[in-house]
């Protein structure tokens, strides 16, 4: 529970629709586990195809899995005629990303009309929670009105 | 010309292989263009494996090339005994990820023993290098005289 | 040179008239300096009002100044009825901020409606702009016919 | 509490000593409250000498506290030998810093012999830690058996 209300009754259908629509997360492997008002969840399996040259997932898949979480998220809050641009984003790595499913929770942390802010959060599905691989902090705009395609 | 002198000889082989042993390169397509001391370019294709929900290329694609480009730009730099773990990177998206193909440039600014700080460019090759799609700074680890496999 | 366009004819003297009202500039012996088309530069004598406990300048000091450098940046180049609000920086730190005076450049890379992107770097006057001790990205925000008294 | 054990059983005397000896906390009116293993509490008024334009805390202000808190957080936890030394931070500002005292919280998240991962998170002390001002992610770099001097 996240304490926000959507404000567009159908943002699942709308989240899920767009996740679909991210040509990458098919080809990463990526599932969309969980869909709430400021909070999504995206994991994704160890793979070939995620690794960089000593066998952890890659940094920028982590970061990808992350910034779709939060960027849902984001859009989870909006009307469904606004739409969400990821302005900018920090990872912290903070463990090697070892494991055999990863787990990417998004979590808007401060709503508003024009800027969010929101957090990521990756782990291994073995270790849970509490061990944190990579966490990201995000700015993201909102475009309130907005013509198609405008979006990053 | 980066004005760095390489400490391994071999280091273009170097990152050929490692390069060739991350996963996600051939999985998103990307394909390295050019080693030199403290550069590396690295180039990927518009397609529909790289695309989030508008069409544009995923900010954790270009995450991704990114930061395979100044990690192997830091890699360049060091014995062949040492290895380099990224521990943080910032993106600031400037403009939507449209084109064709697309060239991440990864840049050493600052080496040092245990850490150094990389910078990254992201544009698409039709408009060039003055039109910026996406920035990064980094903060690279060394880890000198390191067993294999403790990277991140 | 900058190559931007002030929208606000008196943009230095807004400019001047802000920093001078912000209270921290003048107790940390800040000076403003320069005033163009998107580009602030800032200085600062080394003082024992400024340092960390090894007599270097500390690191929220030269971020100080670096953030007003580029707000003030960002300030130059809207109506004179907007604000700027920084939104989000990051600092990375490559070298001790030692030496006699040190200058704070800000300057915009990316200006927009609604958000810019900006730039700081800072040096010591001393050795000069090619030696950088603390580099610096931002995020503002443009705050367009708003109150007064909204601003970060 | 968090969870964390000092190797330095002076670890407070040390961070006091540290944080008296950093001009610039005098100079903008910072105190030391709380020193804990891998976690110190620094609060400071409103006034004059650390406003913006608006008279709202400048974020540099906040970036100093913060910085200040996270990195004795980081000494707390380090042999008396051993100095900190911040690699790069990235500040979020969600709410324009009003009120009449403020209080900045830093913890380490990660500690590490070589690099740390701290956070810091700056509210108001009428309002309370569930009113984020500012929050702050940052790399803290273990300068071991180290001479004097050498800390950014």
């Amino acid at each position: 529970m996240t304490g926000f209300t959507a404000q567009d009754p159908d943002f699942v259908a709308r989240v899920t629709a767009e996740f679909n629509a991210q040509g990458v997360m098919a080809r990463l492997g990526m599932r969309l586990d969980r869909v709430e008002p400021g909070k999504v969840v995206i994991s994704f399996p160890m793979s070939a195809h995620v690794t960089q040259q000593n066998g952890f997932v890659h940094a920028g898949v982590s970061t990808t899995a992350l910034d779709s979480a939060y960027g849902f998220a984001g859009i989870s809050l909006i009307p469904n005629t606004a739409q969400i641009l990821t302005a900018e984003f920090k990872t912290n790595l903070l463990r090697p990303a070892a494991g055999e499913r990863f787990v990417a929770e998004g979590t808007v942390i401060k709503p508003g009309r024009n800027l969010m802010v929101a957090q990521g959060v990756l782990y291994n599905a073995e270790q849970g929670p509490s061990r944190q691989i990579a966490i990201m902090t995000a700015t993201l705009m909102v475009l309130n009105d907005e013509a198609a395609g405008v979006s990053a």
